[in-house]
């Protein structure tokens, strides 16, 4: 079973459970050579590896080892008592065109060797073939894969999406094998993208898997191998690694860096911290007897790849795992091409992403224009109502901008900073995230003017008058410029503000719902909004973190008034209790929510006839909770007396 | 002394020779504190540091320890052999006002104690104060630096340059401080900067101090003791760092990392191999102790401070610092500022980068398009001669670009690719550093769009007809479209090539002395030009991993044709005759050179009287070779028979 302990991008932290033993996702499975290992399975485990993939055809066509597998089992065989996963001769098809084994066999001989994850046996079609190829092969794929569905077994077994480089096929592809209830998906036939740096292609290639594979189980992406792509592949949802590389690299001399592989002669330095660099320079590696080199090499490569996914999860922990891709991106400018490439996918991308995280937004360049969070801000823009107002435009200076220049947007006036990350920021919502904890840069390029022409153009639509200030002028907006800003000074407008942030954050008509005729509450020390009432009643506190609005139960009520299933989570019947008394939702219990939903999101809680229970908070987007089996699904917050 | 043994943008890599004892460059002194040190100093040079720094001033003006120190020695007083540097009560009088020593009295006491480099006691100025403030502290510590110069002393001794924030002020600062003599020239007054994130302010303090220090001595940036810096101060040409950071973190609970530093309390993994975090968990660091927790991370921090070290020392090995920078540039939007600024400096910059190297030119954002190799090209392109040509151009392909296009220039068209990298290049020199090792992206951006439109509008000037490919359209160019490359071909074109060549890599001219009337020997393996002959004589070799232009004697001869003194070295007299034996030539025998010559390019060595000797590899750039009293100048490649 496979739970989601955090989120970032279309990426998940998670632990996914396999027979009793549990892997903490993303995870790396070191690939072990039944034959020939030239890191002890021993030595794989103290580095920090709980889990291991080997190849069961070769045990399967090796008369010796099969026999000893099938006696001892391949936990026994391989020494090794964590999770044991086996491909399934997949790669061999691949390289030689056929093996001598059915693939029922292969399944079932997997299943008899005590595997704890098996692979189905795929046809892994190439990147590039004519498109019948790659459709019968797919067919034939599926085929199988029904057919490896159906056989009972102990195992968990692995389903893998083909289809070339054929997006059509890839969907059809997902939704195939999606249909067959396997305990983890794969994506194969990707390995010659990597090998060639087709990572815009890899890219292309994942996205519309996922696109049709679901959420619930993790994703395998077959033959990953190399830190370089770790982050990207983890930000676009795939779950589970497998890595050859770090041997096959080091039998040829190669040495893996998160920023790429040197050959050893071409080190000066070892550029690492591990135990082996640690304790050998550059020179003393060269000057090492084949084997010994290799098995040092392996060892540097295996701690290199497994820091890559620490880093990977560490940045899905705290919400940096956009910045942490468009950091590797600069390692190879075909990582940049393929960063470049998900500006096409920004709206698949956005239904997954959290909406608010524990660090900051830095911007690193035009790519950053293209996250799901900017094209989501941009949409929520439109979601603030602000009838009947001029709109202010203010150029970027030090943030708090309200405190910087002394006013609020009021009745009148709707006061927005011009920005070159979010391209229009209004004074009211400048406290929630992402804006606050924005970094930009003061020197801008051209691909940023272009961008705050376009959101400022559109914006400026709904508003009756413009002005702006005249050192935007560059900006060619249309509209009146000002030089002095005191004439705009305003300090009040807390109605407007806290309006202003619910229909950004809950939706269009959120503000009316929760906040008409509010009053604020204000922060001593802080000078911000804290909490807010209505009637004298508390309806929502600010969080002073992130900006964002969490409603009490008084609150929760207003919010119903929105219509169903606006904001909501609804739990089944027969959880109904626990989620009165305060307890987690369970994402196996939510039964609907509103299909807007995004991780980290304000919800309200109710039963199946629409009666308030709690408040929370998501951790999962709306997709997610309807489809996972495990885990939390609403984090309790308040609960109604 | 110090020596430069490889170089990379304006950074190296090179020894540091202190009293018989070698630190090699970029070298990070951790910072010892006499009083209490939470990291062992015999642990310290475990970690592989040979070199620390420690305050002389709070030895001084702690009784035991002075009087220890002046009895035992600095070495002894703190159980290291290595290097010793002390600071000298700078940062004191910064933090307090005010010393209770007078500078020469505590130089003197530096010298007395055995420390192998000292620091004078100057006025650390901070950023943004008046005008005059910091012209008169910079007075005081240029009086100060005078006189120390003028002590006595078994010791090296560092001068420091002050000056705040005001460029002319540094100038003034680095020429007075390189006038007097030093042994390490150190840069002031930075922290706050490098606190405060400032990194563009910093970017332009260095510059500015670099600009008037010379070359030849190490450049000490004072207090920068985090890896995030590391690989832009040393692209800038700093040497020398010290961290009292990884301790004063530590103490504060944090974790340092090159992509930034943590709280404890917010990491979820520790992502390093470090011996810390091989061996801990996060939640294991977070339960410990204080004073345990203290003593790991200041030692994780410390191996995460020298493993930037190293892979700066790396990057300017294989010539890929402008890359590393650019990724670290993304750890922080101010980060990215900074680089951003170096725009401005492309003309400084240029004269230090060398002319090949051993990694390719990767691009990784609009920022790669300010390189100084950039702004070199374009430079280079107006060398060629093509007089009478009408310029082709073709959009960018797969290289190398006259295979994929079967063609080549003629003496009619000069066929040029229009490079989203480098703007154009002519098929001549397309085999050349950085233009055949280069690496973009296939989505361009709009400053792209800009440059390629800018530097093709510019060199388009030259010719009196332009034919533009039609898939071009977009670019605007003034000329004539065409769609059929096939009225182009031509497969001949050698001396046009080698000429171009000629042009490009060694200046106006160079092409018609060395090439007139050549012909080429193509290589049977790779079907490029490998020899080229003028009247059957081998006048040079083309190198098949860069497409350097390599002269032979003859060619050399021929080279000599130009006006002195150009792609000449000049050796003295009482070195005349080992370059004549072909041996390396020192920097400290260099009597003049080619004022444009730079590292890595091939040169001609001649004596005082313009006599041919030999040709070799310039290992520096002109300046350097003229300022530098160790290490080698030329590379010797043939000599005269």
């Amino acid at each position: 079973m496979f739970e989601i302990k955090y989120k970032d991008g279309a990426g998940r932290a998670g632990v996914f459970e396999v027979r009793g033993k549990k892997l903490e996702t993303p995870y790396l499975f070191p690939v072990i050579n039944p034959k020939r290992q030239v890191l002890d399975v021993k030595e794989i485990e103290r580095l920090g590896f709980n889990g291991i993939i080997t190849n069961s055809y070769i045990i399967y066509r090796d008369t010796a080892l099969r026999q000893r597998a099938l006696e001892r089992g391949i936990h026994a065989l391989l020494g090794f008592d964590g999770v044991v996963m086996t491909d399934s001769g997949s790669f061999q098809l691949y390289q030689y065109g056929s093996v001598e084994v059915s693939p029922s066999e292969i399944v079932r001989f997997q299943d008899e060797i005590g595997v704890d994850i098996g692979v189905i046996l795929d046809i892994p079609t190439p990147p590039d073939v004519g498109y019948e190829r790659a459709e019968r092969e797919l067919e034939e794929t599926l085929t199988r894969a029904k057919e490896a569905a159906r056989l009972s077994r102990k195992m968990l077994l692995a389903g893998t999406v083909q289809g070339s480089t054929y997006a059509e096929l890839r969907e059809r592809a997902a939704s195939g094998i999606a249909a067959l209830g396997f305990d983890v998906h794969a994506i194969g036939g990707v390995v010659p993208l990597m090998e060639e740096y087709r990572f815009a292609d890899l890219a292309r290639v994942i996205l519309h898997s996922k696109l049709k594979l679901g959420h619930a189980k993790p994703v395998h992406l077959f033959g990953a191998g190399h830190p370089v792509i770790f982050a990207f592949a983890s930000l676009l949802g795939c779950d589970l690694f497998d890595s050859a590389s770090y041997a096959l690299y080091a039998r040829d001399g190669r040495y893996i860096t998160a920023r790429g592989t040197y050959k050893l002669e071409e080190l000066h330095e070892l550029p690492c911290s591990c135990e082996v660099c640690a304790e050998h320079s550059a020179r003393e590696l060269k000057g090492l007897e084949a084997e010994e080199r290799e098995h040092l090499l392996a060892k540097h490569n295996l701690i290199s790849c497994l820091e890559e996914i620490k880093r990977v999860r560490q940045a899905i922990y705290e919400g940096s795992l956009w910045e942490l891709v468009e950091q590797r991106a600069r390692a190879h400018p075909a990582l940049l091409e393929a960063l470049r490439v998900l500006k096409g996918y920004s709206a698949q991308l956005e239904r997954l992403e959290p909406v608010t995280k524990r660090s900051a937004f830095f911007y690193s360049g035009m790519e950053s224009l293209s996250r799901p969070a900017v094209a989501r801000h941009i949409e929520r823009l439109s979601w603030i109502e602000r009838r009947g107002a001029e709109l202010v435009l203010l150029p970027d200076c030090e943030k708090p901008y309200s405190r910087t220049y002394r006013l609020a947007s009021s009745e009148r006036y709707h006061v927005c900073i011009a920005s070159p990350v979010f391209g229009v920021i209004p004074l009211e919502i400048e406290e929630t995230y992402p804006l606050t904890q924005h970094e930009g840069v003061a020197t801008l390029d051209r691909e940023q003017l272009a961008f705050m022409r376009r959101v400022i153009a559109e914006y400026a639509q709904r508003f009756t008058k413009v002005h702006y200030h005249i050192s935007l002028e560059f900006l060619g907006i249309e509209g009146e410029a000002f030089d002095e800003v005191s004439q705009f000074r305003f300090a009040g407008g807390e109605e407007l503000k806290l309006r202003a942030l619910a229909d950004y954050q809950l939706g269009k008509g959120a503000g009316e719902a929760l906040f008409a005729g509010a009053r604020a509450e204000y922060s001593r020390r802080t000078g911000r909004i804290r909490r807010a009432f209505v009637d004298g009643e508390l309806v929502a506190t600010l969080r002073a973190s992130d900006g964002i609005v969490v409603p009490t139960i008084a609150g929760a009520e207003r919010l119903l008034r929105l219509r169903y299933p606006r904001c909501r989570v609804v739990v089944a019947e027969e959880a109904r209790q626990f989620a009165k008394e305060g307890k987690s939702v369970f994402a196996k219990f939510v039964v609907d929510c509103d299909p807007e939903l995004k991780a980290m999101q304000e919800v309200v809680v109710v039963d199946e006839s629409d009666e308030l229970l709690a408040t929370g908070t998501a951790l999962l987007s709306a997709e997610e909770m309807l489809e996972f089996e495990r885990g939390i699904a609403v984090k309790p917050r308040h609960r109604r007396r």
